[in-house]
């Protein structure tokens, strides 16, 4: 069983140029569980001067009609952050640490290592409030403004997680520069250096900016990973690349998994819809695939 | 070394709704050969009236430049087209094969065995010829019509084809549904089968109609394969699937495969330029992510 995490609500949507209302994110949400989402990043409490996309971030998770047996999951950047997603009532946290100073500063407004103690403080903060709580590290695999990044350097801040308390760690390829090499030697550094401290569970985000998103998927579930990040509709772009393409789209994946013989608790039919509905609310056909060419041998009607 | 034979002349351009002037596919050609393609599908010798955008064959032949090392590739399915092919001057042959025989009836208007006696027979005439003669398998991971295909029928038509002396099998995802677990038991199991027989090599055709045309060719690729069919922007389209995306990227490919540590021969900046030269040709962005995206960390500009 390979756990996607649907990210479209807050990935998805933080990087597209259209605004959403709220009612259409509370429906974007629902469709995701009804689409069989059981992990769902719903919202982020940054600060809404930086980030307008997420300036209803509470008003979403009110909104949201909440299942039994699924995770709604509130993206924090700091402890004001994490005060805001426990008052809203989220089920977990994910703070997001790029591990490139230069990154740091231009998309987050302050040094790595800050961003860094931060992360740590709100996973202890966490552990203290019996919350779970992962990091995910941005720029993992390349930075568009450092270029390559040092393994070594994802591996200590990695590790540095797993020690304050997170207990899952996930490695974005923000930019989608990986290929399948680089995340079988990522994937393998990371986990021999966690090995000696925790046992975090493993989640990889993965862009299709330059079409290698969904080999990368595959190498990361070839190692055994089975916790992947994708977004309905392939939603979400690059801000640093303004016409690329964005996450690695939920259907797309779900198909690829399946047909491999792989089991998720998505329906791709209704993952299918709801790239239509969100299409719609977004005015431009979603990047993703499956919508366009359709299911097979069982046709998904495109 | 990773071979890319460049296909967007034939199986692109066969694809796409507008009709290029000759003249654009001789450039199309040259471009591809100045960025270092080593092979091209250049023309398909089939009947006028079944494929009006190679009814140019023979202008397009006689207005390429030839460049040493360079082989010229004709697209045949019977006798006729490879007299026509040898006529043109042609380095090599290709002959296609449908696996299914509702898609050779619908595709090609004649029953699978007739077509692959035709094979069997071009073959035996390339081989007296001096000339080098592929075959390739169509819908060999599914089949629009028949859904899904059997292996064990694409093991038997690559086994007559190395039988007939063809120098290289080529399984084509033509419809672009297979996923790497399909390119790992398929790719295996035709090598099975071969081993007893002749040893041809092994080119492998993917699209991305369902995004899974890049991890199929990584697949592809770790399991020793190196020879892959990409296209020039992606372009090509599904016959099947009016709004799918064709081919594998050339640009997109080399970068996976570049930056993956592997080697071919061409140049990506001139890909890009040629993707770009062939969206202004066509009228429409070419489905490519490169020519968006840029390179990394080497920038190619988007």
């Amino acid at each position: 069983m390979i756990e996607v995490i649907e990210v479209s609500p807050r990935d998805g949507l933080q990087n597209e140029s259209v605004l959403l209302p709220t009612a259409a994110k509370v429906e974007l949400i629902a469709r995701a569980v009804a689409a069989g989402a059981r992990r769902v990043e719903a919202v982020s409490f940054v600060r809404p001067d930086a980030v307008p996309a997420m300036a209803d971030a509470e008003t979403v998770m009110a909104g949201v009609e909440r299942r039994p047996g699924v995770s709604y999951i509130g993206l924090v950047l700091n402890r004001r952050g994490f005060e805001r997603a426990v008052a809203a009532g989220v089920d977990e946290v994910n703070v997001v640490v790029p591990v490139t100073e230069t990154f740091s500063r231009r998309n987050q407004n302050a040094g790595a290592e800050d961003l860094m103690r931060m992360a740590e403080d709100v996973a202890a903060r966490a552990v203290d409030a019996g919350m779970p709580c992962s990091v995910t590290f941005a720029v993992a695999f390349g930075c568009p403004f450092e270029g390559e990044v040092d393994p070594r350097r994802v591996v200590a801040l990695a590790v540095r997680a797993a020690r304050a308390g997170a207990g899952e760690v996930a490695l974005a390829d923000t930019i989608g520069v990986g290929v399948p090499a680089q995340v079988r030697s990522l994937v393998g550094a990371v986990r021999e250096a966690l090995a000696g401290v925790a046992d975090p569970a493993l989640r990889m985000h993965f862009h299709n900016t330059r079409n290698t998103g969904y080999a990368n998927a595959v190498a990361a579930v070839d190692l055994g990973v089975t916790r992947l990040d994708a977004s309905i509709g392939g939603i979400g772009g690059c801000p640093f690349a303004p016409r690329a393409t964005g996450n690695i789209a939920t259907e797309d994946l779900v198909y690829l998994l399946e047909r491999s013989g792989l089991r998720t608790s998505l329906d791709l039919e209704q993952l299918v819809d709801t790239a239509r509905f969100l299409g719609e609310a977004l005015g431009r056909p979603v990047p993703a695939l499956l919508p366009r060419a359709g299911g097979f041998p069982s046709p998904v009607p495109a």
